[in-house]
């Protein structure tokens, strides 16, 4: 695994955790995890539960053994680690957003699938058990015809204009800010539940455009008040915005931003169709709400469904604790590297894919093109 | 009409719009109105819409030009006055709790019956549409065997201590206290939704024993500090709790309170079968929550119901708004009149009566009884 | 009045009721309701308490013995009769939307403000109490510099395509949808609580393009299999959505749609600033949740204010009842036509005027243009 | 660890996840887990992460490489191994209910504080960071003198009468029903957040008195229809109610029930004091609801706070992951075991303790004897 930090943990619990709660295909060694701070390094491999460290990614994507490599590192070093790895015939599992741009995406799938490994993208969402089982009731009719995708993820931490300047709000780093990281995730969601963009219309903007220098660990380097203050500029969005509408007729309503005061980790997604609706609301993440209009009219209404019930009726649950005792975020992470292991026992394809993961850059790009244009993009 | 405050304004809204809202069978004249400070009800008598007024409750109930007499004293003087009402042949609405005690009670239904005249107790919660169709479905037997009633009146309007010592907190004119004004509520829907009380085990306890003294407005007669400050004793309960077995053999858990911070007219039930459940919240009185174990596994959950549905679906809203126009509190007083009037019209019997009075009574003395005695009371 | 159906039965209501309920400075006769239809106005003019009735609203602006006309027909008639109540001295209240478009709208203000009388449009969600409440918290800087504006109307209606072509399906009848028949309250709203619109992009839909022609009454007029079947053209949207900055640098997305199911009359409104922010849905509208970053950091969450305090703790529902016995829909108008009866009165204006109803037209149509042309279009 | 199902696996994984998440003061080996059905056994040594396996728990109790003892068997064998395990100087962790009975009880806290080891029972609700959170508001004084203690515990597993006859539903191996296993663990939250009760006055009840007997894994063995069909006497309680008063003054209201159709694994908590209230529920753990009378009158409300703030700010969740993503169920384990640990280590005492336990059986017992007696019990 490259990288170490806030999704290096999150991965690295998933490693551990999957074959104590899933019945995997092959058997999982934790090998080695590479970061460039060797100190931090160190820690961060006793903790994390991983047998060896190196500080070159590239002694561990030749490593003869080693057969998977999870990149969890800053946005722009996804494509050179990712196309090396498939290069040498590693299964790759890689963070999203998948690159800076779809260029790289595109090469990124190129060589992938010129290796013919399995590769996927990390979108840890789809596979919340109340998505999984918003996909099914929508494959099966249950909502109709879909007329509304309608999406929300919005944060606060830094709403604090002394929030420091990390590296998600540097644009060479990051790509994008609330776009690529979080408008991502409700993007590949559509995609997944309602299915592939036509056209879109959006905006991106900048609210608090400066902001204090941040050290390594992501401290401010200077408190206000202080002089010299060190500041330095956002150069990413904090807010984005768009409409769409998909192949299949529906429209999209999509808005991130990490200007909310309130709003911890919150995705609100509603879907309406002609039968029909779905509501969720990442917060509340083990309930899906669903309406459907064939009821007898008395008692129509959302149900709050709680999504833990055993023995095969929800997705991944049953894996872990009795109805009604809930799972939480990591849960997603540990799910998305079960199915990704056994795909890469068996040489299966798994979704999301690299293939999924540029469609996504492609939408991610038509925005940012319709933000500068002030028009609709065609997807 | 006897009485012009709270309650008084209450009814008369309702005197007033039942005629817009529903097809009654019978015209309503809002004839007179009663009370005892001249000054207080003429100003009443205009504002309520009454074409006239009187200050001796007797010649209203001997009137010959008065057919029905709506009664909204405080509780001691119901007694008294429905008797004489029913005596001159009126039909009598009166607002709960029925009277003071039993035996009281007694009298006042031997008096109705054997006037002949339609009687009526004022429990205006069962004509929330939401608790309507509650009945309907436990009737259709949606919730199979009932296991569970379990409600709770929650307010918190005396937990300031400095609020003052009105009638509804002295004995002598109310009966009781949170006991007999609210869990009588709670009681009388148990009753409505689930049957008879067999047995009780409860307690009544009193938190703040004292309580500065108030002028007939019920303002504080005098403030923190000043001397000699004047203070009264708090006779009635501030909590009412009590455990019971209906007849049925459900099992009875009801809870009243004026000590709830945040509370402010909060009436929760919670009634459990062996097919379903129910929930029910008074702040949010448009809804119902119902869950029901016959459908599908993987979308099993509590429905939210919204109960205002058009066109005979949903009782009564279909005489107000379009679905998702919610209506209030003061709408249950106007379903309740609506009721009685086309009752007394018709010369039918309407429920709650003076029977469901006189029982509702009975099971607030069982456990008045059980709070001073420690054991369970067979009602 | 001018009409006589939903929009008439709401607010004869309030006229009725606003006496009752608030000290108004003068005294409110209900005089003469007009209508094309003499048969159903001669029964709804007793229904809703009017003491005459005329065929002919020239009549009625003409009549000597009138003050103030107020309108609640269909859009189509909103520009001539509101033109020709204000050249004869009356005060005019109207429903919204305005007119039919700019032009129309900015002749009624023209008119209005040369006839120096009183003029509203009835946009009756800026008197919800919790709606005032946030507009309160807001200029009281509770949420610092606003950052966002995000609404949503939502209705489910029309989503069974059985659905009859009522007017308000017909772009003569009606101007637009969804559009200026519910995006246009929360439009209004965006004014209200965060200010003028600078730019807009967005689009129009319709889903459903032909439905059974309806008669007078509004049922359709055949039936599903019946030969020949009497279909009509939608001329209207079923859903507008838009993106929007304010002047003061808030972002907008407002979306209306007609076709959600489940959701009967739900107006959400989140409002983000950089100091906190406000939720509020109208299907719960006696309720206004309310997030401060200022507070205690472990104890700081979205605070569920129940907008029912009395004394002038909470606007307008000290008049009604007790905290807690929540008020409805309806009560919304009541407050409406208590200020404007009040302003009339004392002569003074009073808002949401013509003015509002102006600029509100101004960004509908450059939504609708914006729609057309695919691009952002300045207000 | 002795034993290996439900409780097994929960313990197991916190085990394994506290050193990864928590600064332990110790290193934790997993040495040897422990069972009686030799297979099943080895497939959970494996499965949990487990280095040995014994089936016979003395030899575990005296081997000399370990140092802690967990005990998750049935409740009729907890005292037994305790009491050897500390007798052998061992520091114990036992599941909850303690003991079938008081005598059982004081008899495990005897030998343990003889023995001076480290003990502690697994009431793991007392480390969800919302109730830590609960207990720091009410010791502040945010609620005042407490009033009202109101819980309930409601699932719904055995709703269906053909749910088999586990050890839970035999009295000789659970000693009661949903009386110990979850009204043990509202009564435990109750004494943690309040304090200590001086009497109760409670009812245990049986719906349903026979089930098809199960084999060893749970499943029923014989169906419904087959002959001879095989079905035994349910010997525990399905619902445990009881009303009680704290040595405090306030008052209590516990239930716990496992025929609620569609609460699933549902506590919900509210307190009441004099100047505020909490409100929780288990169903979704990372929020309480706290509301207080001090703040301004217009903007209070319960505030709905997401308990997952970072930087010591809430308890525990820091070691997680940022604000909002979620934790669940097994994270309780994690936060008991990682203090237990550190107890261990540094040989001081951690609550809750033997001593809770035996306290948290004298109110059972007390409830039991109530329920028998029909009368008030002093505890």
């Amino acid at each position: 695994m490259v990288g170490y930090r806030f999704m290096g943990k999150a991965h690295s619990n998933a490693w551990r955790q999957a074959p104590r709660f899933f019945p995997l295909k092959g058997h999982i060694e934790m090998h080695t995890i590479c970061g460039r701070n060797p100190t931090a390094l160190q820690s961060a491999r006793a903790q994390l539960g991983w047998q060896r460290a190196c500080t070159d990614w590239r002694e561990l994507v030749e490593s003869p053994l080693i057969d998977i490599v999870d990149i969890t590192t800053p946005n722009d070093s996804h494509a050179e680690i990712a196309i090396a790895a498939v290069q040498n015939g590693k299964h790759v599992l890689c963070e999203k957003p998948m690159a800076l741009n779809v260029k790289e995406a595109q090469a990124m799938l190129a060589a992938a699938q010129k290796a013919k490994v399995v590769h996927m993208i990390c979108h840890n969402y789809r596979r919340i058990p109340a998505i999984v089982l918003a996909r099914k009731l929508i494959s099966e009719g249950a909502l109709g015809q879909i007329y509304h995708y309608r999406a929300r993820y919005a944060q606060d931490w830094i709403v604090d204009p002394e929030f420091p300047l990390v590296w998600r709000l540097q644009k060479n780093r990051s790509g994008s800010g609330a776009h690529g990281d979080i408008n991502a995730h409700i993007l590949d969601l559509a995609r997944y539940l309602v299915g592939e963009f036509k056209e879109v219309c959006g905006l991106l903007h900048t609210f608090i455009h400066e902001r204090p220098l941040a050290d390594a660990g992501g401290k401010a380097l200077s408190l206000p008040g202080k002089t010299p203050r060190k500041m330095g500029k956002v150069t990413v969005d904090d807010v984005s915005m768009f409409l769409g509408r998909f192949e299949n007729g529906a429209l999209a309503n999509l808005e991130a931003t990490r200007l909310a005061p309130g709003r911890k980790n919150r995705i609100e997604i509603e879907i309406n169709g002609s039968k029909g609706s779905l509501y969720f609301d990442f917060e509340d993440m083990n309930r899906l709400k669903f309406f459907e209009t064939g009821s007898a009219t008395d008692r129509q209404g959302f149900r709050d469904i709680l999504v833990t019930q055993q023995g095969g009726v929800h997705p991944y649950v049953g894996h872990w604790w009795p109805p009604g005792h809930i799972i939480g975020y990591e849960h997603t992470f540990v799910h998305t590297i079960a199915d990704f292991v056994n795909a890469c026992v068996e040489g299966k394809a798994v979704r999301p894919n690299f293939e999924d993961g540029l469609k996504n850059q492609c939408v991610l790009e038509a925005v940012e093109e319709s933000a500068k244009s002030g028009k609709w993009v065609k997807v």
